[in-house]
Protein backbone atom coordinates (compact mmCIF):
# COMPACT_ATOMS: atom_id res chain seq x y z
CA UNK A 1 0.00 0.00 0.00
CA UNK A 2 1.11 3.60 -0.52
CA UNK A 3 0.62 5.45 2.87
CA UNK A 4 1.55 8.88 0.86
CA UNK A 5 -1.17 8.42 -1.97
CA UNK A 6 -3.30 7.29 1.09
CA UNK A 7 -2.46 10.82 2.50
CA UNK A 8 -3.64 12.98 -0.36
CA UNK A 9 -6.53 10.86 -1.26
CA UNK A 10 -7.59 11.40 2.69
CA UNK A 11 -7.98 15.34 2.49
CA UNK A 12 -11.49 14.56 1.26
CA UNK A 13 -12.21 12.90 4.28
CA UNK A 14 -10.90 15.47 6.81
CA UNK A 15 -14.01 17.86 7.14
CA UNK A 16 -15.78 14.86 9.51
CA UNK A 17 -13.09 12.73 10.08
CA UNK A 18 -10.53 15.58 11.22
CA UNK A 19 -6.79 15.84 9.16
CA UNK A 20 -5.25 13.06 11.60
CA UNK A 21 -8.50 11.11 11.55
CA UNK A 22 -9.58 12.65 15.28
CA UNK A 23 -13.40 13.25 14.35
CA UNK A 24 -15.04 16.44 14.56
CA UNK A 25 -18.30 14.99 14.46
CA UNK A 26 -19.93 13.35 16.95
CA UNK A 27 -21.75 10.87 14.59
CA UNK A 28 -18.02 10.18 12.78
CA UNK A 29 -16.08 8.01 14.18
CA UNK A 30 -12.13 8.82 14.97
CA UNK A 31 -10.27 6.68 12.00
CA UNK A 32 -6.79 7.33 13.24
CA UNK A 33 -4.86 4.14 13.99
CA UNK A 34 -8.02 1.62 13.29
CA UNK A 35 -6.44 -1.78 12.05
CA UNK A 36 -6.50 -1.73 7.73
CA UNK A 37 -8.53 -4.40 6.98
CA UNK A 38 -11.63 -3.12 9.19
CA UNK A 39 -10.61 0.35 7.48
CA UNK A 40 -11.05 -1.71 3.87
CA UNK A 41 -14.17 -3.33 4.87
CA UNK A 42 -15.95 -0.40 5.89
CA UNK A 43 -15.30 1.39 2.67
CA UNK A 44 -15.80 -1.20 0.31
CA UNK A 45 -19.47 -2.13 2.14
CA UNK A 46 -20.21 1.80 1.49
CA UNK A 47 -18.99 1.80 -1.56
CA UNK A 48 -20.56 -1.83 -2.99
CA UNK A 49 -23.75 -0.40 -0.56
CA UNK A 50 -23.58 -3.27 2.28
CA UNK A 51 -23.34 -0.88 4.29
CA UNK A 52 -25.33 2.83 3.87
CA UNK A 53 -24.76 6.33 4.79
CA UNK A 54 -25.61 10.04 2.82
CA UNK A 55 -21.95 10.70 2.96
CA UNK A 56 -19.92 7.90 3.00
CA UNK A 57 -22.21 5.91 -0.05
CA UNK A 58 -21.13 9.31 -1.99
CA UNK A 59 -17.71 9.72 -1.35
CA UNK A 60 -16.83 5.96 -1.39
CA UNK A 61 -18.40 5.61 -4.84
CA UNK A 62 -15.59 6.57 -6.92
CA UNK A 63 -12.80 4.52 -5.01
CA UNK A 64 -10.69 2.03 -6.40
CA UNK A 65 -9.72 -1.00 -4.60
CA UNK A 66 -5.98 0.58 -4.65
CA UNK A 67 -7.65 3.82 -3.13
CA UNK A 68 -9.40 2.02 -0.38
CA UNK A 69 -6.35 -0.19 0.33
CA UNK A 70 -4.21 3.11 0.50
CA UNK A 71 -6.78 5.44 2.35
CA UNK A 72 -6.82 2.09 4.87
CA UNK A 73 -2.79 2.20 5.38
CA UNK A 74 -2.79 5.66 5.87
CA UNK A 75 -5.14 5.97 8.75
CA UNK A 76 -3.91 2.66 10.19
CA UNK A 77 -0.61 4.29 10.38
CA UNK A 78 -1.50 7.27 12.36
CA UNK A 79 0.26 6.22 16.42
CA UNK A 80 -2.09 6.95 18.97
CA UNK A 81 -2.09 5.88 22.83
CA UNK A 82 -5.14 5.35 25.18
CA UNK A 83 -5.18 6.06 28.45
CA UNK A 84 -6.08 2.79 30.29
CA UNK A 85 -8.97 3.87 33.01
CA UNK A 86 -8.42 2.93 36.85
CA UNK B 1 -25.36 7.13 30.67
CA UNK B 2 -24.05 4.78 33.46
CA UNK B 3 -20.70 4.12 32.27
CA UNK B 4 -19.64 2.09 35.07
CA UNK B 5 -22.72 -0.31 33.79
CA UNK B 6 -21.31 0.24 30.52
CA UNK B 7 -18.19 -0.93 31.54
CA UNK B 8 -19.44 -4.50 33.59
CA UNK B 9 -21.14 -5.10 30.20
CA UNK B 10 -17.93 -4.69 27.83
CA UNK B 11 -16.72 -7.86 29.23
CA UNK B 12 -18.01 -9.51 26.43
CA UNK B 13 -16.64 -7.51 23.86
CA UNK B 14 -13.22 -7.71 25.37
CA UNK B 15 -11.80 -11.18 23.71
CA UNK B 16 -12.02 -9.15 20.26
CA UNK B 17 -11.82 -5.48 21.07
CA UNK B 18 -10.06 -5.58 24.23
CA UNK B 19 -10.61 -4.48 27.89
CA UNK B 20 -9.54 -1.36 27.11
CA UNK B 21 -11.01 -0.64 23.13
CA UNK B 22 -7.95 -1.63 21.88
CA UNK B 23 -8.27 -3.99 18.71
CA UNK B 24 -6.78 -8.05 19.34
CA UNK B 25 -7.85 -8.66 15.42
CA UNK B 26 -7.11 -6.69 12.43
CA UNK B 27 -10.65 -7.01 11.39
CA UNK B 28 -12.26 -5.52 14.33
CA UNK B 29 -11.96 -1.70 15.28
CA UNK B 30 -10.53 -0.23 18.45
CA UNK B 31 -13.79 1.49 20.37
CA UNK B 32 -11.47 3.14 22.61
CA UNK B 33 -12.41 7.28 22.46
CA UNK B 34 -14.60 6.76 19.66
CA UNK B 35 -17.69 9.29 19.33
CA UNK B 36 -20.65 7.50 21.67
CA UNK B 37 -23.15 9.08 18.88
CA UNK B 38 -21.42 6.65 16.44
CA UNK B 39 -20.89 3.37 18.90
CA UNK B 40 -24.96 3.74 19.33
CA UNK B 41 -25.51 3.47 15.48
CA UNK B 42 -22.87 0.54 15.20
CA UNK B 43 -24.55 -1.55 17.98
CA UNK B 44 -28.20 -0.70 16.99
CA UNK B 45 -27.40 -0.94 13.00
CA UNK B 46 -26.05 -4.85 14.15
CA UNK B 47 -28.92 -5.18 16.76
CA UNK B 48 -31.79 -4.82 14.32
CA UNK B 49 -30.03 -6.06 10.86
CA UNK B 50 -29.11 -2.55 9.22
CA UNK B 51 -25.53 -4.13 9.32
CA UNK B 52 -24.15 -7.50 9.64
CA UNK B 53 -21.24 -9.21 11.17
CA UNK B 54 -21.05 -12.98 12.15
CA UNK B 55 -19.80 -12.48 15.80
CA UNK B 56 -21.63 -8.62 16.31
CA UNK B 57 -25.42 -9.57 15.26
CA UNK B 58 -24.87 -12.70 18.08
CA UNK B 59 -23.52 -10.51 20.64
CA UNK B 60 -25.77 -7.13 19.66
CA UNK B 61 -28.99 -9.21 19.56
CA UNK B 62 -30.60 -8.99 23.16
CA UNK B 63 -28.92 -5.32 24.20
CA UNK B 64 -31.64 -3.02 24.97
CA UNK B 65 -31.48 0.61 24.24
CA UNK B 66 -29.86 1.53 28.03
CA UNK B 67 -27.42 -1.24 27.87
CA UNK B 68 -26.41 0.24 24.13
CA UNK B 69 -26.08 4.11 25.80
CA UNK B 70 -24.40 2.69 28.46
CA UNK B 71 -22.16 1.14 26.41
CA UNK B 72 -21.24 3.42 23.91
CA UNK B 73 -20.53 5.74 26.81
CA UNK B 74 -18.03 3.63 28.58
CA UNK B 75 -16.08 3.19 25.38
CA UNK B 76 -16.28 6.76 24.39
CA UNK B 77 -14.69 7.82 28.11
CA UNK B 78 -11.49 5.96 27.61
CA UNK B 79 -8.72 8.41 26.92
CA UNK B 80 -7.61 8.54 23.26
CA UNK B 81 -4.55 10.73 22.13
CA UNK B 82 -3.31 10.69 17.81
CA UNK B 83 0.89 11.11 17.76
CA UNK B 84 0.31 14.04 15.31
CA UNK B 85 2.32 12.20 11.81
CA UNK B 86 5.35 15.14 10.24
Amino acid sequence: ADVENGRKLARQCSACHGKFGLSKDPEVPNLAGQPSLYLEKSLKDYRDGAREDRRMTLISEPLTDDDVRDLAAWFASIEFNVVTPD
